[in-house]
């Protein structure tokens, strides 16, 4: 490959400007009831209208990101207010967590089980406060909100399950990568209204927790669950590796390190996301598997040799960032291999946007662009990161 | 195909005694805790040692029902009681649930949330007591075990997920018909140790659910989901067809109608696994579908396309028990087409016993001879079940 930085940049804000946002701004509002519909097929017609907070709040967030960081467009600001009016109205319960899901005119349809609907809401009306303007009415409310949800989150966070746990007390207890790993992203998301005190501990708590915790050391890639000491059990979740899961917690850790200018905790991040390429890529078929075995068992998910829109998209803004921290040759190459392969796979030329699901050998297994899962989030917010990235290597020269 | 009736029922009973049993023979018990390993690599050997009720309930059924109604060889009485004792001993909880899985030495691991281990826990004790004679102290403690459990079935059954469920109550009530199909066979399982009345009661209940709520009568195909008065809903849930699902519940029926001879229900069911398997047959690379919309949007399962050893297995016994039953050349023809393709995908001539997991085009997925779901059930009781058939069939001439 023989892209220049500037030819890919270009690239990546040409997808995110005059492909996918334009999908998203085409299909999936719902001018009716509010909010969005995120179950579309591949030419956008909607298929299903149920409302799943994760995504409703991230496109909420995208498009004030977006508003707030790129280019104050008005569409975009009516955009989020569409998602955030509605997750307003109907999103939360009595008790201050986020439904996982709701009808299309917004009743409750799934109990509020998941806690990173809790955090998806945080993010998303972070970024609309400020969109709205922090001191103005909305711009107030859309604040409270935030905070609110993400002190419940803390609360919720030793339990973050509840009532909904399978797991027997005592016998096998097992923590996760997600909870810190998605903290850390949120924590820094609402950095600009928290106390200080509050977000350097909350920073720290992941900091440890990924690294003392998660990380095979030896290896350097992370398990997805661990004992609450951080030992390794041999048993299915303990054995899960997830490699776009743990590459995409890098990036948010690179964040954390560059701002505070730690070059060590930068280079022990980019080690774990070459390591965890190295495993997790398909010799065979290319691409990277969705889930793997630590130990080389079979693992229990069935969809385990997918290969998926956000595990190829996170990887890409990781090796970019990897790259321009480090200039680490391999990050180059490995951002040359992981951008040939997803652009040659996840865009559908003939109706816009990506694929959200292919199989082993990087054909479409489903043709959504939308669904329960994949909304307005992971294809544009790498698109945009990715253009960010390599704005700053041309600056750099 | 030319394979006659003879040489058929040769090779499910071969298949049955001298490949599938004694793999599990070798492979299976933990002598040291009790109860079996069903986490198998392709070799047999154990990759994982926690122990899952639904599996471990079902090879007790398994070696007791062959003991019973195939040949009293003491090896499969004690292997029966190798997992009989385990369950016993560490199976239950205190409200007399049974846990969904345990550690090997016996521990409970994860909670009984779910109603199918229970079941399968009943027809497990079942046999397991006309195994040790039902009026020995071993075969009365079995049944009073099984019966306990069915009675707590019953009640379980109105909300059989408990305070497991997600969904918030009233705005989308669903049914699903795992409970009232697999409530057919457990009922007929345990008809011997039942008051006539409560049998039949049972029995017509699961009938008339089946027929009058789950069919969709004009395309003679199941949902797994409907509204309590059967209607279609159109939500993911609501559009899933799991033909492998419907086509065994189909055989569970068709047990129940040849027992009152009842003509035009084993029509009606017969109908139904033709119907399904011209919906659920891939086209283009053979084999049944894992899941499938409705509507032809796309599934929210990730596996939908996979070929699953379970889904073939009962398609076989349900396919041979419709050609005896109606002679129809259409079942006679689609038998052919599924043994075929069965025989020649699943079996592992290396190692022996059947791969469980294909991908569409019927390379194994996983090399697994069991796992989390795959135990020593659907490959030995579809063997025999069919060689029976075939046996009957001989008979007929």
């Amino acid at each position: 490959m023989t892209l220049t930085i500037n030819e890919l940049a270009r690239q990546y804000r040409q997808a995110l400007l005059d492909d996918v946002l334009p999908f998203w701004q085409r299909h999936s509002p719902d001018t009716q009831y509010g909010g969005y519909y995120t179950c579309l097929e591949r030419d956008g017609a909607v298929f299903d209208t149920d409302k799943f907070t994760w995504l409703q709040a991230r496109q909420v967030w995208m498009f004030s990101m977006l508003y707030n960081r790129l280019e104050a467009r008005p569409e975009w600001l009516e955009m989020a207010a569409l998602g955030a009016n509605f997750l307003q109205q109907h999103g939360m319960d009595d008790h201050g967590d986020w439904y996982f899901s709701l009808t299309r005119q917004g009743r409750p349809l799934v109990q509020p089980y998941s806690i990173f609907s809790d955090c998806f809401a945080a993010i998303a009306f972070s970024q609309y406060a400020l969109a709205c303007g922090a001191e103005t009415e909305t711009g107030l409310a859309a604040r409270k909100l935030a905070a609110q949800t993400y002190q419940h989150i803390l609360q919720r966070k030793p339990n973050p399950k509840g009532s909904y746990t399978k797991a027997y007390p005592g016998t096998r207890p097992l923590i996760s990568l997600s909870l810190p790993m998605i903290l850390a992203n949120v924590s820094m998301e609402l950095e600009w209204m928290l106390e200080a005190e509050l977000f350097q501990q909350a920073v720290e708590t992941c900091l440890h927790e990924v690294f003392s915790l998660f990380l095979d050391a030896e290896r350097m890639i992370l398990r997805e669950q661990v004992a609450p000491d951080g030992r390794a059990v041999d048993c299915f979740e303990g054995r899960v590796i997830n490699p776009g899961h743990g590459i995409e917690a890098m990036w948010f850790l690179m964040d954390i390190a560059e701002r505070r200018q730690d070059a060590e905790m930068i280079e022990k991040a980019v080690s774990v996301v070459l390591h965890t390429l190295e495993f997790g890529w398909d010799p065979q078929q290319e691409g990277i598997f969705y889930f793997l075995d630590a130990q080389g068992h079979p693992p229990q998910q069935l969809e385990w040799d997918q290969k998926l829109w956000w595990v190829h998209a996170e990887t890409l803004v990781a090796l970019l960032k990897a790259y321009r921290l480090t200039g680490s040759a391999a990050c180059w190459q490995w951002f040359e291999r992981v951008h040939t392969y997803t652009w040659a796979h996840f865009p559908d030329p003939q109706h816009g946007e990506w694929y959200g699901y292919l199989n082993r050998a990087g054909a479409p297994l489903l043709p959504l662009k939308g669904g329960k899962w994949k909304g307005c989030f992971h294809v544009p917010r790498a698109l945009y990161l990715c253009m960010r990235e390599l704005e700053k290597l041309q600056q750099k020269g």
